[in-house]
Protein backbone atom coordinates (compact mmCIF):
# COMPACT_ATOMS: atom_id res chain seq x y z
CA UNK A 1 0.00 0.00 0.00
CA UNK A 2 1.44 3.46 -0.83
CA UNK A 3 0.87 6.86 -0.12
CA UNK A 4 -1.07 7.55 -3.11
CA UNK A 5 -3.47 4.93 -2.33
CA UNK A 6 -4.34 5.97 1.16
CA UNK A 7 -4.73 9.53 0.14
CA UNK A 8 -7.37 8.38 -2.39
CA UNK A 9 -9.18 6.91 0.11
CA UNK A 10 -12.68 8.18 1.49
CA UNK A 11 -13.22 8.60 5.08
CA UNK A 12 -15.12 5.38 5.15
CA UNK A 13 -11.99 3.47 3.61
CA UNK A 14 -9.20 4.95 5.65
CA UNK A 15 -11.66 4.00 9.04
CA UNK A 16 -11.90 0.36 7.57
CA UNK A 17 -8.11 0.02 7.55
CA UNK A 18 -6.73 2.44 9.85
CA UNK A 19 -9.81 2.78 12.37
CA UNK A 20 -8.00 0.63 14.92
CA UNK A 21 -4.42 1.63 15.06
CA UNK A 22 -5.29 3.02 18.68
CA UNK A 23 -6.82 0.44 20.11
CA UNK A 24 -11.21 1.03 20.13
CA UNK A 25 -10.26 4.97 19.33
CA UNK A 26 -11.76 5.33 15.65
CA UNK A 27 -12.32 9.17 16.56
CA UNK A 28 -8.45 9.48 16.70
CA UNK A 29 -7.88 7.56 12.71
CA UNK A 30 -11.09 9.71 11.63
CA UNK A 31 -9.45 13.17 12.98
CA UNK A 32 -6.41 12.43 11.06
CA UNK A 33 -8.25 11.78 8.02
CA UNK A 34 -8.47 15.79 8.08
CA UNK A 35 -4.61 15.75 7.82
CA UNK A 36 -4.64 14.60 4.16
CA UNK A 37 -2.56 14.63 1.73
CA UNK A 38 -0.27 12.83 3.47
CA UNK A 39 3.39 12.92 2.25
CA UNK A 40 4.42 9.14 3.69
CA UNK A 41 2.99 6.53 6.03
CA UNK A 42 5.33 8.22 8.09
CA UNK A 43 3.77 11.50 8.33
CA UNK A 44 0.42 10.25 8.82
CA UNK A 45 1.53 8.34 11.91
CA UNK A 46 3.10 11.88 13.31
CA UNK A 47 -0.59 13.39 12.71
CA UNK A 48 -1.68 10.90 15.46
CA UNK A 49 1.11 11.18 17.64
CA UNK A 50 0.57 14.73 17.99
CA UNK A 51 -3.57 14.51 18.38
CA UNK A 52 -2.74 12.33 21.14
CA UNK A 53 -0.06 15.01 22.18
CA UNK A 54 -2.28 17.99 21.70
CA UNK A 55 -5.33 16.10 24.08
CA UNK A 56 -5.35 17.31 27.77
CA UNK A 57 -4.24 14.28 30.89
CA UNK A 58 -7.79 12.85 30.76
CA UNK A 59 -8.14 12.21 27.24
CA UNK A 60 -4.70 10.57 27.52
CA UNK A 61 -6.22 8.63 30.00
CA UNK A 62 -8.82 7.75 28.11
CA UNK A 63 -7.07 6.46 25.72
CA UNK A 64 -5.38 4.14 28.31
CA UNK A 65 -9.04 2.87 29.40
CA UNK A 66 -10.05 2.51 25.98
CA UNK A 67 -7.10 -0.92 26.34
CA UNK A 68 -8.05 -4.37 27.50
CA UNK A 69 -6.28 -6.09 30.17
CA UNK A 70 -3.43 -8.16 29.57
CA UNK A 71 -4.65 -11.71 29.96
CA UNK A 72 -7.90 -10.23 31.06
CA UNK A 73 -11.48 -10.73 30.96
CA UNK A 74 -11.37 -10.22 27.05
CA UNK A 75 -8.56 -12.49 26.13
CA UNK A 76 -10.70 -15.12 28.01
CA UNK A 77 -13.81 -14.29 26.73
CA UNK A 78 -12.64 -14.16 22.85
CA UNK A 79 -13.95 -10.66 22.82
CA UNK A 80 -10.30 -8.96 22.05
CA UNK A 81 -10.24 -6.75 18.79
CA UNK A 82 -8.40 -9.11 16.14
CA UNK A 83 -5.07 -6.64 16.72
CA UNK A 84 -4.84 -7.46 20.62
CA UNK A 85 -5.84 -11.08 20.15
CA UNK A 86 -2.18 -11.46 17.85
CA UNK A 87 -0.44 -9.50 20.20
CA UNK A 88 -1.19 -10.79 23.43
CA UNK A 89 -0.50 -15.03 21.71
CA UNK A 90 2.63 -13.38 20.54
CA UNK A 91 3.61 -12.52 24.04
CA UNK A 92 2.88 -15.78 25.00
CA UNK A 93 -0.29 -14.94 27.21
CA UNK A 94 -2.98 -17.49 25.58
CA UNK A 95 -0.26 -20.18 27.55
CA UNK A 96 -0.01 -19.35 30.38
CA UNK A 97 0.38 -21.55 33.78
CA UNK A 98 -2.47 -20.49 36.08
CA UNK A 99 -0.26 -19.36 38.87
CA UNK A 100 1.38 -16.89 36.00
CA UNK A 101 -2.40 -15.79 35.03
CA UNK A 102 -3.04 -15.24 38.56
CA UNK A 103 0.14 -13.25 39.33
CA UNK A 104 -0.98 -11.27 35.87
CA UNK A 105 -4.41 -10.65 37.18
CA UNK A 106 -3.18 -9.46 40.67
CA UNK A 107 -0.73 -6.82 39.44
CA UNK A 108 -2.78 -5.48 37.15
CA UNK A 109 -5.71 -4.87 39.47
CA UNK A 110 -2.97 -2.89 42.22
CA UNK A 111 -1.67 -1.28 38.96
CA UNK A 112 -5.16 -0.54 37.99
CA UNK A 113 -6.19 0.73 42.00
CA UNK A 114 -3.07 3.38 41.36
CA UNK A 115 -3.64 4.55 38.17
CA UNK A 116 -7.06 4.66 37.12
CA UNK A 117 -6.45 3.16 33.88
CA UNK A 118 -4.67 -0.45 32.97
CA UNK A 119 -0.86 -1.13 32.17
CA UNK A 120 -0.04 -0.84 28.71
CA UNK A 121 2.72 -2.10 27.25
CA UNK A 122 3.27 -2.88 23.51
CA UNK A 123 3.15 -6.80 24.01
CA UNK A 124 4.71 -7.75 20.68
CA UNK A 125 7.94 -5.88 21.74
CA UNK A 126 8.27 -7.86 24.78
CA UNK A 127 7.38 -11.24 26.39
CA UNK A 128 5.30 -12.59 29.27
CA UNK A 129 8.32 -12.67 31.86
CA UNK A 130 9.37 -9.31 30.81
CA UNK A 131 5.74 -8.26 31.07
CA UNK A 132 5.61 -9.00 34.21
CA UNK A 133 9.26 -7.48 35.80
CA UNK A 134 8.10 -3.98 33.85
CA UNK A 135 4.63 -4.36 35.55
CA UNK A 136 6.12 -4.45 39.19
CA UNK A 137 8.62 -1.95 38.23
CA UNK A 138 6.13 0.55 36.95
CA UNK A 139 3.69 -0.11 39.44
CA UNK A 140 6.34 1.98 41.84
CA UNK A 141 5.91 5.02 38.97
CA UNK A 142 4.04 8.21 39.47
CA UNK A 143 1.03 8.55 37.98
CA UNK A 144 2.40 11.33 35.61
CA UNK A 145 5.28 9.20 34.61
CA UNK A 146 2.92 6.18 33.84
CA UNK A 147 0.83 8.15 31.73
CA UNK A 148 3.64 9.35 29.79
CA UNK A 149 4.85 5.54 29.94
CA UNK A 150 1.28 4.52 28.61
CA UNK A 151 0.59 6.76 26.19
CA UNK A 152 4.49 5.99 24.56
CA UNK A 153 4.08 2.37 24.35
CA UNK A 154 0.48 3.15 22.90
CA UNK A 155 2.15 4.86 20.07
CA UNK A 156 4.39 2.13 19.63
CA UNK A 157 1.67 -0.58 19.27
CA UNK A 158 0.35 1.76 17.05
CA UNK A 159 3.55 1.94 14.75
CA UNK A 160 3.33 -1.97 14.74
CA UNK A 161 -0.29 -1.82 13.55
CA UNK A 162 0.36 0.76 10.89
CA UNK A 163 3.30 -1.45 9.81
CA UNK A 164 1.38 -4.60 9.30
CA UNK A 165 -1.45 -2.76 7.72
CA UNK A 166 0.20 -1.41 5.02
CA UNK A 167 2.20 -4.16 4.06
CA UNK A 168 -0.93 -6.42 4.23
CA UNK A 169 -0.34 -8.78 6.79
CA UNK A 170 -2.74 -7.59 9.31
CA UNK A 171 -7.14 -7.75 8.65
CA UNK A 172 -7.98 -4.89 10.47
CA UNK A 173 -10.98 -5.15 13.07
CA UNK A 174 -14.19 -3.17 11.73
CA UNK A 175 -15.22 -0.97 14.70
CA UNK B 1 -29.78 5.16 38.60
CA UNK B 2 -28.44 7.62 40.95
CA UNK B 3 -25.18 10.12 40.85
CA UNK B 4 -23.89 7.79 43.50
CA UNK B 5 -24.13 4.78 41.86
CA UNK B 6 -22.56 6.27 38.69
CA UNK B 7 -19.50 7.46 40.63
CA UNK B 8 -19.10 4.23 41.97
CA UNK B 9 -18.31 2.49 38.99
CA UNK B 10 -15.14 1.31 38.41
CA UNK B 11 -13.68 2.88 34.89
CA UNK B 12 -14.98 -0.39 33.21
CA UNK B 13 -18.51 -0.51 34.66
CA UNK B 14 -18.31 3.24 33.55
CA UNK B 15 -17.70 2.49 30.03
CA UNK B 16 -19.46 -0.70 29.94
CA UNK B 17 -22.94 1.43 30.74
CA UNK B 18 -21.64 4.80 28.92
CA UNK B 19 -19.13 4.03 26.63
CA UNK B 20 -21.36 4.65 22.95
CA UNK B 21 -23.40 8.12 24.44
CA UNK B 22 -21.26 9.79 21.93
CA UNK B 23 -21.17 6.63 18.98
CA UNK B 24 -18.44 4.70 18.70
CA UNK B 25 -16.14 6.91 20.61
CA UNK B 26 -15.47 5.87 24.13
CA UNK B 27 -12.47 7.19 24.25
CA UNK B 28 -14.53 10.42 25.40
CA UNK B 29 -16.42 8.62 28.06
CA UNK B 30 -13.29 7.00 29.45
CA UNK B 31 -11.64 10.76 29.60
CA UNK B 32 -14.80 12.13 31.26
CA UNK B 33 -14.58 9.27 33.94
CA UNK B 34 -11.45 11.35 35.20
CA UNK B 35 -13.81 14.14 36.20
CA UNK B 36 -15.86 11.77 38.79
CA UNK B 37 -17.03 12.45 41.22
CA UNK B 38 -20.13 14.19 39.49
CA UNK B 39 -22.71 16.03 41.33
CA UNK B 40 -24.89 14.98 38.92
CA UNK B 41 -25.77 13.21 35.29
CA UNK B 42 -26.41 16.45 34.11
CA UNK B 43 -22.79 17.60 34.84
CA UNK B 44 -21.31 14.30 33.67
CA UNK B 45 -23.02 15.47 30.23
CA UNK B 46 -22.04 19.00 30.71
CA UNK B 47 -18.03 17.31 31.15
CA UNK B 48 -18.70 14.79 27.81
CA UNK B 49 -19.75 18.42 25.97
CA UNK B 50 -16.74 20.62 28.03
CA UNK B 51 -14.36 17.31 26.28
CA UNK B 52 -15.93 17.56 22.62
CA UNK B 53 -15.81 21.13 22.57
CA UNK B 54 -11.86 21.06 23.85
CA UNK B 55 -11.09 19.46 20.79
CA UNK B 56 -9.47 20.78 17.54
CA UNK B 57 -11.60 20.93 14.29
CA UNK B 58 -10.46 17.76 13.32
CA UNK B 59 -11.12 16.07 16.49
CA UNK B 60 -15.00 17.33 16.03
CA UNK B 61 -14.96 15.98 12.22
CA UNK B 62 -13.83 12.87 13.89
CA UNK B 63 -16.55 11.93 15.91
CA UNK B 64 -18.94 12.95 13.06
CA UNK B 65 -17.21 10.44 10.99
CA UNK B 66 -17.92 8.02 13.26
CA UNK B 67 -21.68 8.26 13.04
CA UNK B 68 -23.23 5.81 10.47
CA UNK B 69 -24.96 7.58 7.19
CA UNK B 70 -29.03 7.68 7.71
CA UNK B 71 -30.16 4.83 5.66
CA UNK B 72 -27.27 4.09 4.78
CA UNK B 73 -24.97 0.63 4.29
CA UNK B 74 -24.97 0.04 8.00
CA UNK B 75 -28.53 -0.17 8.13
CA UNK B 76 -28.97 -2.63 5.08
CA UNK B 77 -26.11 -4.75 6.52
CA UNK B 78 -27.84 -4.83 10.20
CA UNK B 79 -23.72 -3.78 11.63
CA UNK B 80 -25.45 -0.63 13.22
CA UNK B 81 -24.89 -0.19 16.72
CA UNK B 82 -27.92 -0.74 19.23
CA UNK B 83 -28.63 2.97 19.96
CA UNK B 84 -28.47 4.15 16.44
CA UNK B 85 -30.33 1.35 14.89
CA UNK B 86 -33.67 2.37 17.89
CA UNK B 87 -32.85 6.00 16.83
CA UNK B 88 -32.88 5.44 12.88
CA UNK B 89 -36.21 3.04 13.36
CA UNK B 90 -38.15 5.61 15.21
CA UNK B 91 -37.65 8.03 13.20
CA UNK B 92 -39.18 6.23 10.33
CA UNK B 93 -36.13 5.22 8.15
CA UNK B 94 -36.49 1.49 8.10
CA UNK B 95 -39.70 1.82 6.54
CA UNK B 96 -38.63 3.94 3.30
CA UNK B 97 -40.04 3.66 -0.04
CA UNK B 98 -37.35 2.84 -2.17
CA UNK B 99 -37.44 6.55 -3.86
CA UNK B 100 -37.06 7.73 -0.55
CA UNK B 101 -33.97 5.84 0.35
CA UNK B 102 -33.01 6.94 -2.95
CA UNK B 103 -33.01 10.40 -2.57
CA UNK B 104 -31.83 10.00 1.06
CA UNK B 105 -28.76 8.40 -0.09
CA UNK B 106 -28.31 10.77 -2.76
CA UNK B 107 -28.42 14.40 -0.60
CA UNK B 108 -25.80 12.39 1.70
CA UNK B 109 -23.79 11.62 -1.05
CA UNK B 110 -23.75 15.21 -2.02
CA UNK B 111 -23.57 16.01 1.83
CA UNK B 112 -20.20 13.94 2.32
CA UNK B 113 -18.89 15.13 -0.69
CA UNK B 114 -19.73 18.74 0.09
CA UNK B 115 -18.32 18.60 3.83
CA UNK B 116 -16.26 15.30 4.50
CA UNK B 117 -18.41 14.08 6.98
CA UNK B 118 -21.94 12.40 7.09
CA UNK B 119 -24.97 14.23 7.57
CA UNK B 120 -25.77 13.95 11.67
CA UNK B 121 -29.18 14.99 13.11
CA UNK B 122 -30.76 13.78 16.28
CA UNK B 123 -33.10 11.23 14.54
CA UNK B 124 -35.05 11.04 17.49
CA UNK B 125 -35.97 14.12 17.57
CA UNK B 126 -37.38 14.70 14.10
CA UNK B 127 -38.81 11.93 11.42
CA UNK B 128 -37.80 11.23 7.61
CA UNK B 129 -40.04 14.02 6.01
CA UNK B 130 -37.94 16.68 8.28
CA UNK B 131 -34.66 14.47 8.17
CA UNK B 132 -34.58 15.33 3.67
CA UNK B 133 -36.01 18.81 4.26
CA UNK B 134 -33.37 19.80 6.61
CA UNK B 135 -30.62 17.76 4.71
CA UNK B 136 -31.45 20.41 1.24
CA UNK B 137 -31.59 23.38 3.78
CA UNK B 138 -28.19 22.10 5.43
CA UNK B 139 -26.49 21.57 2.04
CA UNK B 140 -26.50 25.18 1.52
CA UNK B 141 -24.35 25.71 4.73
CA UNK B 142 -20.52 26.70 4.52
CA UNK B 143 -18.07 23.80 6.41
CA UNK B 144 -17.81 25.83 9.71
CA UNK B 145 -21.46 26.41 10.25
CA UNK B 146 -21.92 21.99 9.23
CA UNK B 147 -19.45 21.72 11.65
CA UNK B 148 -20.85 23.08 14.56
CA UNK B 149 -24.60 22.24 13.68
CA UNK B 150 -23.28 18.38 13.49
CA UNK B 151 -21.27 19.00 16.64
CA UNK B 152 -24.89 20.14 18.72
CA UNK B 153 -26.54 17.39 16.97
CA UNK B 154 -24.19 14.91 18.47
CA UNK B 155 -24.64 16.47 21.81
CA UNK B 156 -28.57 15.81 21.77
CA UNK B 157 -28.33 12.47 20.45
CA UNK B 158 -26.28 11.98 23.53
CA UNK B 159 -28.24 14.08 25.86
CA UNK B 160 -31.50 11.49 24.95
CA UNK B 161 -28.97 8.44 25.46
CA UNK B 162 -27.81 9.69 28.51
CA UNK B 163 -31.87 9.83 29.66
CA UNK B 164 -32.56 6.44 28.43
CA UNK B 165 -29.18 4.96 30.17
CA UNK B 166 -30.28 6.62 33.38
CA UNK B 167 -34.07 5.39 33.00
CA UNK B 168 -32.93 1.90 32.44
CA UNK B 169 -34.26 1.76 29.18
CA UNK B 170 -31.89 1.09 26.82
CA UNK B 171 -29.66 -1.50 26.55
CA UNK B 172 -26.19 -0.05 25.87
CA UNK B 173 -23.78 -1.40 22.67
CA UNK B 174 -20.44 -3.05 24.53
CA UNK B 175 -17.83 -1.75 22.42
Amino acid sequence: MDIQAVNGMSYEEFLDVFGNIIEKCPLITAAVWSNRPFSSINEMEKCVYEFIDSLPSSGKEGILRCHPDLAGRELTSGSLTIESQQEQRQAGLTTLTSGERETLVRLNSQYKTKFGFPFVICAKMSDKYKIMEEMRSRLQNDPLQELLKGTEEVKKICHLRVQELSKGVLLPTKL
